[in-house]
């Protein structure tokens, strides 16, 4: 009966097999010290009678089943080692792998290509792999949190007709001789599920044909797509999107000390209700303290997204901070104009530091308002990517608002990677399409 | 503060609010009866003062908001009705809708394009959005199980340099210029991942280009992915997969047992330990039992899958069976040879009420015997598509299995639907890619 590295301790006096891979070897004099690495950790096995001979011309990778005596042990690596071990090879690795999982792995950005080159075998380190039980974490906090809020999950589909928000930035696919689109977003579908549901989410992956080298964009990653009715405003909407990042920082926390440590993470200080800014004080704000003027940019800077975040924990003692009332001018057809101020859209994006990792809007909800706006930016309201859209508003859609907040970006920040695609397991981007 | 449908009854006596949708109208003498629709269900308003003459030229769908007083009522739909109404109209909806949501929807075969085509409407019944409502259940109650099992969740790309098993069933796309592929499913990179955690799932959307018009088939679907390192053999495999169907089951019924009533779902009956049937076995009970010979089939015929199922649950009290131990000669290259009996290969469908919900099998996991087992096939191993899954083997992968089911067949099959996409929010075939 196997058991793991997390639970030897427990069996301290008594004899145990645990399995798993030979993660490292060393010899002191008569003594080999062999690691073995499981899914929850490492187990340190010493040999004193020439055992690990068995191991002889085999390399890191191998897979061992190993009988012995646990002895407690506080700085062992699980709080307790193995003596008098016998050593059964279950499968044996005979080459060298080419790129050793023993060791801190470099993340610095010019290593990033060999990183995800060797990524099969990356994975397999211990800090590496803590990257990625973070953000199982995560999701599940995320799921929880809109449960315990009455959300529903669904799921739309990826293979669409038409492009729902058109732009450059699509793929394109035969479809049985047809055209069809990869979807850029579940906007349409998720609004159209208010009216099934009054709250939904979904986390499913999402597709942009980006034509960029940054740090921030994929071709491919995974959205977290909310939206709900029977909102009084945006205020709402905010509410659910800072309690997401609320919990999904709390419980990475509490879940997972050990392997954030590791990675060199830091504990973010958020506020309980997270501050908000509006884009025109951010732009005075700003040009105040650097000198800089940002007063005609209609969209925050990167500069000043940095900016505000270290402001903001500086300031209001919260490293993530709302930026609302954006230009009007500049709103998508479906964002609500603001009913005080109609120059202003009710939307905000969510910053963390540093970075916007959710852009929230309030919806137009009503049937002739939305096909005025859509028109009024030179869309066709019988065009099959708009006709089932406003269906749902023209048979009763209450006032609603979104947002959607991108997996990855949110794993990032949390853990404090360089760059989203570090938060990925196998990265796409204009040059990756493998491994 | 708005209430809703499922705590009226705790508010007897009391003045609330409420919001919803329309669902029906009613005259009766002097006194209109309004049905309201919300998340969680309906509630009747009883109006004896002309108060719903704000409504006159409105149809169902409307968005209203009422305030009035509740009145206990056992027989009314969510066990009390509200009385003294005072009305305010949100959303007017001035459209008849093509669909009537206020009652049951027609299944028959013959009636689903037009119950797809309508589906923006259509699922806002209370009895259709069940179908999701279970489905959502069903999610959660798989991943609450495989957390249990200490199952690691992860997201593989599906955006492919190549098709991971090859087919005409792949679908391809423009990646700048490269040819990409949509995968088909997440089998190599689950594989690649028990490297990492030992134990992992996905639950991630799946394409299959199929050219098929059949009530089995989609282009689009969601997979439940399941794979698990250091397996003693096949049988841990099929104990998880068990194990998924027996809380997927008991979960949707404590949780919607009413909904799943208004369906016309039937409780499944299941044993503790599904019963396993060997191919060969159920060949020979088929045979003498129909006088059909199938004894020459490589796999279980569709007429032996409903079989097998109707006997199993009358002679085992099962509705769900494993068949077991398929030829060799038909397995793919990454399955596992029988070590007792090579011309069998450990592998297993699982069927319940009459066809396949999981196929299932161990994986050969020895470096060498899977190149050999790959070029057996004419697969390259210096191929991309083959070139990083064969690097977690070379670097070390202990003895495993997993298997794939279809969250929509499954959910057909737990509800007791004619057709896998009648299960799907917004299903996608040959001929359907919207709404």
């Amino acid at each position: 009966m196997r058991i793991l590295s997390s639970e030897l301790k427990y069996h301290t006096g008594k004899q145990v097999q645990v399995s798993g891979w030979l993660h490292k070897k060393r010899q002191l004099g008569k003594i080999t010290f062999l690691i073995l690495r499981d899914r929850h950790g490492l187990i340190q096995i010493v040999d004193e009678t020439n055992e690990s001979e068995k191991l002889r011309g085999l390399h890191n990778g191998t897979v061992l089943t190993v009988t012995g005596n646990v002895i407690g042990l506080e700085k062992a690596p699980s709080g307790a080692e193995i003596h008098h071990p016998v050593i059964t090879v279950d499968v044996s690795v005979e080459h060298v792998s080419p790129i050793e999982v023993d060791k801190a792995i470099d993340h610095t950005p010019e290593n990033l290509e060999t990183l995800f080159e060797n990524r099969v075998i990356g994975l397999r380190n211990v800090i590496e792999r803590g990257i990625f039980k973070v953000q199982a974490n995560v999701k599940q906090s995320v799921r929880d949190y809109l449960r315990s809020q009455d959300f529903t999950e669904f799921n739309s589909p990826k293979l669409l007709a038409g492009s729902t928000e058109g732009g450059a930035e699509v793929f394109k696919l035969d479809y049985f001789g047809k055209e069809a689109t990869l979807a850029q977003s579940a906007q349409f579908y998720k609004q159209i599920m208010v009216g099934v549901f009054e709250r939904v989410y979904e986390i499913n992956p999402t597709y942009r044909a980006e034509l960029s080298y940054t740090t921030r964009h994929m071709t491919e990653f995974m959205h977290i797509d909310v939206e709900m009715g029977f909102i009084e405003g945006l205020q709402d909407v905010l509410a659910i999107a800072g309690g997401i990042l609320h919990v999904a920082c709390t419980n990475a926390w509490k879940d997972h000390e050990e392997e954030l440590l590791a990675l060199g993470a830091v504990k973010p200080v958020l506020k309980q209700q997270l501050p908000i800014v509006s884009l025109k004080e951010l732009h005075r704000l700003y040009t105040e303290s650097t000198g800089q003027d940002t007063t005609k940019e209609k969209d925050p800077t990167p500069a000043e997204e940095r900016w505000i975040c270290e402001y903001s924990a500086k300031e209001w003692k919260s490293e993530a901070v709302f930026v609302s009332e954006f230009p009007a001018k500049d709103m998508k057809f479906y964002h609500y104009r603001n009913e005080l101020n109609p120059d202003v859209a009710d939307r905000a994006d969510l910053l963390f530091r540093g970075v916007e990792i959710a852009t929230l809007s309030r919806r137009e909800h009503r049937y002739d308002k939305l096909v005025e706006q859509l028109k009024a930016v030179g869309g066709d309201p019988e065009h099959l990517g708009f006709k089932y859209y406003l269906m749902a508003f023209k048979y009763g859609l209450p006032a609603h608002g979104g947002f959607g907040m991108g997996l990855e970006r949110l794993t990032q920040k949390i853990i404090g990677l360089h760059s989203v695609k570090e938060a990925t397991l196998f990265p796409r981007d204009v040059n990756r399409l493998q491994p």
